[in-house]
């Protein structure tokens, strides 16, 4: 239909505000002249709708562009199901909150053009990667968290997992721990009682769950520390769970390394630092 | 044997220090003309040695006299078995760690020389009891925790429950949320930011779980309140834990009810409130 | 004029709000037949207006009931300066912050109606009262602070002050120390990390401010404790202020006494405990 | 007396302890053939013993190497008093506490000599400067404090102050703020609830002082970031303090900047990264 490249859509299920705003996006693409393609579970949720439109499989091959729908769930599971490959992101929120969609209805058509004509800063979001006892998962944008599966207490200990240097950070006897990125450091961790990190710091913060060790604080170091997490032999039963979005079980000894991603999360942005922090804690303050 | 009253055993099971212990007691007790029974559990996990003796039924017809030896969990659970029934515990450290067992090895006959002989301390801790969708759990010691099952939010509301008056007290949208007494208050609720409450006051404390809301603090209210909380419509499933002993599964729409209890848990001390503020830093800091 | 009782009116200095809503107030009495009655502290600050008026002294004699007119700290300073006299105060806001203050201009008519014709509900704040070194200070409605007068690390400890127990609570080296009251609980004790304590409990909070203890905790125990506060031999400076209001200078070696005040501020309310936490909660979000 | 350069001497006045391990240090010096000379404080607090060496005016031409004994201040103190002047400590611990001197007497001899071979490794403590109205502070290794001077509340907002962004970052109502370095993270920030952070990141730290905006947390961003932290009109008095060590009062209207320093502290320091966490919350634990 042109020689433009496609792009694609990727909408939150089940919400009739996210349908309706990527059928929006959809006419949107087409009037540019670009063909819109919808990821396929998308399209197999509203298949009367979006459905019906050519699709692509966003873990095999996603267009260049996409641009995600829904909450913040959304984006970061789209985030995680695109692995390695080269996208970026046009996030669109559905809904009132969201921090990491900063494009909402009202500008919605003036977004996506910009987006297909590269008119748009590109915000790299930092990720980690953990390995369960060596087995690699996706990329984090936000957060690996160790977590109690069944509420008993979790014991481990994290070191650094360099060559020469296995020495401990912390060890913590409690509801488990947060690895959270800068873009984590506003989401479950500052719930937990972390800092709030600037995104452009190449830094993960270590945020222990409601320790015993009372004296124990949340810990800021250089993203490019690789670090070894070990459950204690007494420890209760826990899972990993990232971003939300992927959990795995965890019993004592296991062992979770964590790791920095070569490759970041590409989000397309339109004054994303102007007044960065009167938004955050505006946002901060609308939860009620 | 004798016409003094038989006095119970209860002991953590595998634990050979717990073991040691008990029989130790069991032997102080005939030296004292006093019938040792061991608790029907107990006696199946110690087969060989404490399996030996006469047993009784802590959930039917426990002696108005139990020395209990273990941890802390040791002393819930026993709690919560025994019911209504009219106990008065003894409460025994095998081990280290554990705040609400004050008796450790060194003083272990002459404790139980005072506790037959009535020479000592009766403390009572207040409790708390919840119903789940109108069923009633046994009494809490320690705590009634709420708290996310698969790590997804759990979001609720937790009101008065009053005849006429059934006002909202806060919404959380986190982890979930603690119901603590005042015994519990220097157990999970003090790792999860609620304050120190000391156990001569009747009252309870409602600590949030690292919630959204990071204008939330912990509430300290009268134990008199009848409070009921509401698992919101669209919250995450979650489970109830009551003293880290009983677990029941909650689901959107389900309602848990916090009353108090008649019934006072009753624990023979010794010097219990004796320089009780430093005692307790003192635990506090031997965590590391 | 009349054989109804005068009523006084207090009024924030330099507010032409309060100016005007003290004017509004007088005139309203005198329409109910009561005469109006000005503090000389007050009459002093607006001689034009309210000074016109009869006055009143309010440490020696003030009426029995006294409208306040202004922020929390015009009602705080009212209460200390009337002592143990017998007054009910009416408590009416003249902007847009404070807690304690439930009248605002809309319904002024209406309650002070209320408030002469003995409609409404007695609310009464205990008080805490602080002795340095022997000499008794004024009750305190919110709290007694200890706190860094240069700057400079303060060290103390707090003490049971009983008969027979001298036993302590806590040491703390930081910026100082709150002991607060249940009213107090919103206040300054909340922004050091107290938690928030409802009024119709008989306690206090002891707060530590920014200790080097990172295990320290706020402490809830029963107003009826007396604590003795001694300052360490190598602390810095410090003063002690009482609900805002009383400065105190405090070297090494001097001695705080917190005990109990058997008279509290009485103040006249309207659905007062009616929706309380959701009110407070909804002050708590209003700074921004 | 030697042709190899001078060491400095600073000691900590008032203490015993200080001026033994100096005048053991002297004597060390004096064997390995380096001169001691003693700072002419120093020499005036000890005119009887270190007083009789030869001096040096460490704000005008320090040696370019000296030993400080005593506790964090003092090497806080002589790092301001030693401005830009090129200046590699040696940090001596005299007495338990402090966490920034990490030789103590047991091996004073062998550091000695180490430092005067050159055997060290250097670390370099990033530090920042204030201006207050346009006028120039010492650099700070840990922090610049704004502090209620009163009592009464600071109101201050802290925006980014750069050529085109003049945005705000936070508005704090409270005792005031910190802006901290990572070496200042492990001192006051952590006890007014700021997060441990990494000294080899070169990032600051924001923590607001027991805000009234309960949601307000601590920021970490970069050291590059230039900061304007303006007292609100209606703020109480304040003083600005710089590593504890430097005051200046501040009235509402004041700005005061916050850049970067190029020069870090130099101090020479001997397996100092070798269990740095384990240590550092060791340290923690010690306060009791």
């Amino acid at each position: 239909m042109t020689e433009r490249e496609a792009v694609g859509i990727v909408a939150r299920p089940s919400s009739g505000i996210a349908e309706g705003l990527a059928l929006k996006a959809a006419e949107v693409l087409r009037q540019l002249g670009v063909e819109p393609l919808v990821e396929a579970e998308t399209a197999a949720a509203y298949s009367n709708t979006l459905g019906k439109l050519g699709t692509f499989n966003i873990e095999r091959d996603p267009p260049h562009k996409v641009i995600v729908i829904g909450g913040d769930g959304t984006l970061l599971r789209a985030a995680i199901r695109s692995g390695s490959n080269e996208v970026v992101f046009l996030a669109v929120r559905a809904g009132k909150r969201g921090f990491l969609l900063d494009v909402d209805e009202s500008v919605l058509s003036e977004r996506i053009r910009d987006f297909v004509n590269d008119k748009y800063e590109l915000v790299l979001h930092q990720r980690i990667k953990a390995y369960v006892n060596g087995n690699q998962l996706p990329c984090a944008v936000n957060d690996v968290v160790i977590f109690t599966s069944e509420g008993s207490m979790v014991r481990l200990d994290v070191y650094h997992d360099e060559e020469k240097l296995r020495e401990r950070v912390m060890g913590v006897d409690g509801d488990g721990l947060i690895i959270s990125t800068t873009t984590g450091s506003t989401a479950y961790s500052l719930n937990a009682g972390g800092p709030i990190v600037d995104p452009r710091l190449d830094v993960i913060i270590i945020t222990p769950l409601n320790p015993v060790q009372l004296f124990l604080r949340p810990v800021v170091m250089s993203r490019s520390n690789r670090l070894s997490i070990i459950m204690r032999d007494e420890s209760g039963p826990a899972y990993l769970v990232l971003d939300g979005q992927v959990k795995v079980n965890l019993r004592p000894g296991d062992r979770v390394n964590i790791y920095p991603c070569e490759v970041p999360l590409k989000v397309a942005r339109f004054e994303w630092w102007s007044n960065y922090y009167e938004r955050l804690f505006a946002r901060l303050l609308s939860y009620w």
